[in-house]
This record gives C-alpha cells, sequence and structure tokens, in this order.
C-alpha cells in the first residue's frame, strides 16, 4: 500500500496539538489535547498513544498509509535513542523513553526534535521559507529560540543545542539572562524582554508618554501594550520598539554573516506586531548584515502561526529514513 | 586498480602549492610553484595541469590510482559549476572555467571551494579538529575568513557566504570595514586590526610604554610587534591583546551559541601569538558562551599552518562524488 499519509504532534506545556497531513504537506485532520502534567507526567505518552490509535480508528485510516509519526517536544532530545528529559514545563525530570513507547503501541515509526526545530522545519517546509533550503526560524516568545536548517535539514551541532539563538550575545554585560550570562538576545526580544527594556527606559524619560504613566501607576505592562502604544505614536513605546528592532536586526545579521541562508524567519507572540516590527528589524538588519548576504537573505514574518510545530514535525516524519523492523 | 591517492592544490597570490597523498589523508609528496598572476592570470590554470602531469610522470603515479584532485581558491567559487570569479589577488576578474580545463587536460575529477573553506576541512579532518564532525575554523590574516563543518561536510548557504566570520559585528558603529559596514571583526582581529587598535589606544595612553613610544616615533608596528611587547609586560600591548581577545571570545562565543560545534580553531598568521593569545579568547569566550556549549565547545589553535590548505583540498577530493564520465 502507498504511504502517503504523516502524522504530525506538537508537544507542548499546556496542549498537545495532533495532524494528519498527505506526503505533500496538507493538512487534513487536526485536533488537540489538553497536556496532562500530573504525576510527574506519566500520563502524558499514554494520552498520545491513545488519542493516536483512537484518531486512526475513527477516520478509518488504515495505519499501512502512514509513513511515520514525528513530534516536537520541549526539553533535550536525544534525537538517536529517541529520548527526551529535562522537560520542566511537562514535569518530565527523568529520561523519557518516548519514542520506545510510542512506536510499540502504535506499530508507526517515530522521528522526534525538539519544539523550536520542529517550527523551523514547518515554517521552511510550508510556511514563511517556500520550502527553501537554507533557512533561519527565530521565535520570539516568553522566550527566544530557533532552528537552523542547511540543505534542507536541521542543523544539531554536537550537543542539539544548534540554533539556541535566545543566547546569542548582543549587549555584552547588559541584563542578566536566566542562563547566567549577561546581555542574551532573549533578555531584549522575549516578551518579557520587552516590557524590562519599557521599564528602563521609563524610569529615564521624562516627557509625556502613556506608557510612562501605565508603567509609574504600577499597571500591568505586556509586550503587546508596548507594541499597541508604539503604533499609536507613544514617545517612549516606539524608543522600546526601536531598541527591540535594533537587538534583532543585530542578531539576524550576525547569524546571516554566519551562515548566509535564503530567509530568517521571525515568528512567535512577539511578532504578532507584524510589519510595524519586521520593516524596523530589517533597517537594523541591512546596516549590520555582510554584502552578500545582505543581498541575498530576506527577514520575513512566520506564517504558519501555532500550526508550525505540527507541520514541521509531520516533515521530521516525511524526512526520516527510520522504519520499523 | 585501487584508488588509493589524492591530489591537494591550494591556490593563492603568491604560491601554488601541492601535495599527493593517501585516501588516509597522509602527505607523500609536497612541491610548490610561485603564482604568475601576469597577463590577467592566464598562465596560473596551464601551470597547475603541467605541473599535475609532470610530477605524476616524475613520481610514476599511475592516474588510475588517484581518486581525485581538490583545490581550494582565492574568489568567489561555483561549487556546481566548478568555476571561479573575482579573485583579485589572481588578476581574475573574468570567470574562469578552472575544473574544465583541469579535468579535460589530466584526465582526473576536479573538486572545488574557496580557501577558507578548504583549510578549515584540513583542520577538522587532520588538524585540530580530530576528524569530528562539527568544527568551526577561523583565520586571523591580514583579513579575518573561515569555515563551516556540520556532520563533516561545509556549510556553504544561499551563495557560498557562509563562514564569512570576518564581517560578524562585534562592535556596533566600530570601525570601518573594507566591506563598508562598521564593527566587523576582522576591524579588531586581523593583522591590520591589532594595528589599528595599538595606534588607537597609544592615542589616548600616557603612561609609559614602549609600544607607544614605538608609534609616536612614527617607526612600523606590525600586529606580531604588538604580541611581542605584550609578553615583556608592556602595559599598551597588554591592553591592545585584551581587546583583541574580547572581541575573539564575543565572536566565537557567538558562533558556538548558534552552531554548538565540538571545536573552534584559530588559524592565520595572528594565532602564531600562541597560549599567550588563546588563553585570553577562552576566559572571553567562557563569559559569553551559552552554558551546553560552554561546557561542549573547545577553542583551540590551528595545528597544521601552512599545510591545511592541501590537507582540506585532498579532502574535498576524498568526500567528491565526482566522477570523469
Amino acid at each position: 500500500m502507498v504511504k502517503d499519509k504523516l502524522i504530525g504532534i506538537d508537544l507542548g506545556g499546556t496542549t498537545i496539538k495532533f495532524a494528519i497531513l498527505t506526503v505533500e504537506g496538507e493538512i487534513q485532520q487536526k485536533w488537540s489535547l489538553r497536556t496532562n502534567i500530573l504525576d510527574e507526567g506519566t500520563h502524558i505518552v499514554p494520552d498520545i498513544i491513545e488519542s493516536i490509535n483512537h484518531h486512526l480508528d475513527l477516520y478509518q485510516l488504515d495505519r499501512e498509509r502512514v509513513l511515520g509519526i514525528g513530534m516536537g517536544t520541549p526539553g533535550t532530545v536525544d534525537i538517536e535513542n529517541g529520548t527526551v528529559q529535562g522537560a520542566f514545563n511537562l514535569n518530565w525530570s527523568n529520561l523519557q523513553t518516548v519514542r520506545q513507547d510510542i512506536e510499540t503501541a502504535t506499530s508507526l515509526p517515530l522521528t522526534l526534535d525538539n519544539d523550536a526545530n520542529s517550527a523551523a522545519l514547518g515554517e521552511q517546509w510550508r510556511g514563511a521559507g517556500n520550502n527553501e533550503p537554507e533557512v533561519v526560524f527565530i521565535t520570539l516568545g516568553t522566550g527566544v529560540g530557533g532552528g537552523l536548517i542547511n540543505e534542507g535539514k536541521l542543523i544539531h551541532g554536537l550537543n542539539g543545542a544548534a540554533g539556541e539563538v535566545g543566547h546569542i550575545i548582543v549587549q555584552p554585560y547588559g541584563y542578566q539572562c536566566t542562563c547566567g550570562n549577561y546581555g542574551c538576545l532573549e533578555q531584549y526580544a522575549s516578551a518579557t524582554g520587552v516590557v524590562h527594556l519599557a521599564q528602563d527606559f521609563a524610569e529615564e524619560y521624562v516627557g509625556t508618554s502613556k506608557l510612562k504613566a501605565m508603567i509609574d501607576n504600577g499597571e500591568e505592562v505586556t509586550s503587546k501594550i508596548v507594541f499597541d502604544l508604539a503604533k499609536e505614536d507613544d514617545y517612549l513605546a516606539n524608543e522600546v520598539v526601536n531598541k527591540v528592532a535594533y537587538y534583532l536586526g543585530l542578531a539576524t545579521a550576525n547569524i546571516a554573516n554566519i551562515l548566509n541562508p535564503s530567509s530568517i524567519i521571525i515568528g512567535g507572540g512577539v511578532s504578532a506586531a507584524g510589519n510595524f516590527l519586521l520593516e524596523r528589524v530589517q533597517k537594523n538588519f541591512f546596516e549590520f548584515a555582510f554584502k552578500t548576504t545582505r543581498d541575498a537573505t530576506k527577514v520575513k514574518l512566520a506564517e504558519l502561526g501555532n500550526d508550525a510545530g505540527v507541520y514541521g514535525a509531520a516533515s521530521l516524519a516525511k524526512n526520516s529514513k527510520r522504519v520499523l523492523a
């Protein structure tokens, strides 16, 4: 029987997203489960197994037609052995034999990678990357992560830490990061980083600004509020956005100076600010990028939103050479 | 007949280096030619062809035993088509059909890449990289270049500009670079960059320093003199070396934060300063590298010196799938 279907799974701390796709990358079915992280996350893998088996029955999809399952997961992934550990938002502190458990219970081959790499593959294959072979993805959320794709394949590095672009130093001796270092991109371009910059700028600024007034009044400020106020021409909010764009422009240019990709794609919650942010990032990118790559590399917004993970997971399954004995 | 030999060629602006190696990477014969760049560099390819054919005869090496020729060259290399252009130190401004010419005249397959990539492969295969699959090479000479190796293969990027680490911005709005941008690593860590820093530091410094005295007297100062004076405890020279090491530490850490290699190997003329420079680079690297990669990535000195190019060129031939019809 022709194997013309893929299953993509995006495992997150609050939701597990599933999709059945054609090998060409068209989503045919999507569903999701709440992630049950109780009892040290021991329900997660059984819940995934039950949900796959249930939906294959429900859609009367012969598993002979499924090429494989791909999954993006938080934590440290051992790609060779198909295990995960240190996924704190899943309550997985110990080693989890994810691949062995899912393969045994579904009779389908499973390919694992980390969630940022999976989203990177999704955007490269079916999103803003237009299936080009050299693509870098950066996600700006509560943290900053990413993935690097070269000749159509993920770059993993020695310990799977390649693509940890949130820890590029953009301001030596700057804000301290959760990683212990000072001046990481994550401290300036994540949702919390934007707010941190706003608070610091408000303290120094003496002019009129709604953003400053909110901060001085102790109101809760989010990165979305900063961007919304900047769009309304709030002076201080614009200064904050300019600074965020400077750091993102510097980081994307240096990534391009090193890797010379065709696209650097920016996704995640902060990127919801859209072209308003992107244009300022591009302006800084053009200033810092080496000529060859400045002419070649496009800095773009992500296109797939929350679906990037399942598309990328399906791509993992598609490109995997794994078969069950 | 078993194909157990490789030919490696390192084409430079003053010398063309040749070597015959076993497929295991042992050099068996080495020779070199002066590069004749007269008449728009039209003698270079014929000289290479004649030298190969002559030495194969001289050593009575049956060309059936040669797996192939690899060559590292200056300029912009089109790897697909085996052509080179814009190699100004060879007087090659127009497109050169290097592969076609050499293959036709030697009956051996030729694989081309740029000289920095070739040296990177050499150090990865037979030098400080210990044949590990994830290695970054940086060369500090009159300019700063480099090459990136992932899963044992060069990363080229979209236009072959991957690994242009000399143009990583380490000091936004800093010294202007020959590329037009401001603050590139090359302006702080090349031989000319070290001297530029020394001149600037001397202007500001009012204490006693032999380096300052030399600069104030208009004596010629080289990067070697700066390092030698620093080793003799000259205060100003040490300040310059500390600054160079800071920029190299920042750049190597950010490369590691992006790529997570096992080794970052520093070669080229400036690296002749040896452990004296390396230890200060490592100190800065440890400060700026993300934990996972700080524990994993070793910053090292190159080991092959001028032979890196022929070793790497041979490695290009070894890993090439190219065969002649």
